[in-house]
C-alpha cells in the first residue's frame, strides 16, 4: 500500500513533552492497522522555528530521529549536540531526548518508534 | 547516540534483487547492536537515475520505503505506481515491491524494516 502526503493523518501537538510551540506529527502508516510490526509511530515531523519536543525516556523501545531538513539542537541523554540534514539520533533503552528547532526555517524529520520484544521471547 | 553522515556504515548493492545498476545503502544505525528493537536495516538509500531494486516479497515482517528526493515508479504488490518526495510505501506479510529511479535526479529515500512478533506471544 501507499500514501502521499496529502494521505498521512495529522496530529499537531502543542507543548509536545513540556516543550515550546507545536509539532505537526505526519502519520505515515497506522500503527496496529497498516503497520503490523511493533512499530509504535512512523512519521514525518515538523518544527517551525522555536518549537521544540521536551525531554522524555523511551523504556522498552527506541526512537531513530533522521533530520531531512533544518537545524535541530537535541539533548542526546544529556549532552547537547546540533543535527544538521542526514544526521540522525537514537533514543531507547530508557535513555532520554529533546529536540528543538534551532534554525530559521522549519525542522523536518522522520521517527520511527519500535517496541522491544518481550523479554524470555 | 548519534550518527553523522560520514558515520554511515555503506552497502554498494549491485543488481539488488536483481534489478539495475547499483543502490547505496547508509545504515543509520547498526541492526542487532545499536538498533535493540526488532529493526533489521534502517537505511538511507540512493539510486542513481535508472537504478532499481528488483521484485522481492516481505515475509513476516514489513518495509515501509519514505521518498526523501527524486521520482520512482514502484511495483506495489503487482500495481505500478508513481513516488514523489514526501510518499511512502508499505510492503509486508508477504506481499511484495520493487522500486526504479524514473527520473534524472537521484532517489533518496528512508527504509525501514521491523520484524514481525514471534505467533503466539
Amino acid at each position: 500500500m501507499f500514501h502521499r502526503v496529502k494521505d498521512y493523518r495529522i496530529d499537531l501537538r502543542t507543548a509536545m513533552r513540556g516543550g515550546d510551540g507545536e509539532v505537526k506529527i505526519e502519520h505515515l502508516f497506522e500503527p496496529g492497522s497498516e503497520l503490523l510490526a511493533p512499530t509504535r509511530m512512523l512519521g514525518r515531523l515538523t518544527l517551525k522555528p522555536g518549537c521544540s519536543i521536551g525531554f522524555h525516556r523511551h523504556e522498552n523501545e527506541e526512537e531513530c530521529f533522521h533530520i531531512i531538513s533544518g537545524v535541530a539542537e537535541a539533548d542526546d541523554n544529556g549532552a547537547k549536540v546540533k543535527l544538521e540534514a542526514g544526521d540522525s539520533l537514537l533514543t531507547g533503552n530508557g535513555a532520554g531526548h529533546a529536540i528543538r528547532n534551532a534554525g530559521d526555517v522549519d525542522l523536518v524529520m522522520l521517527a520511527v518508534i519500535v517496541k522491544y520484544a518481550e523479554a524470555g521471547k
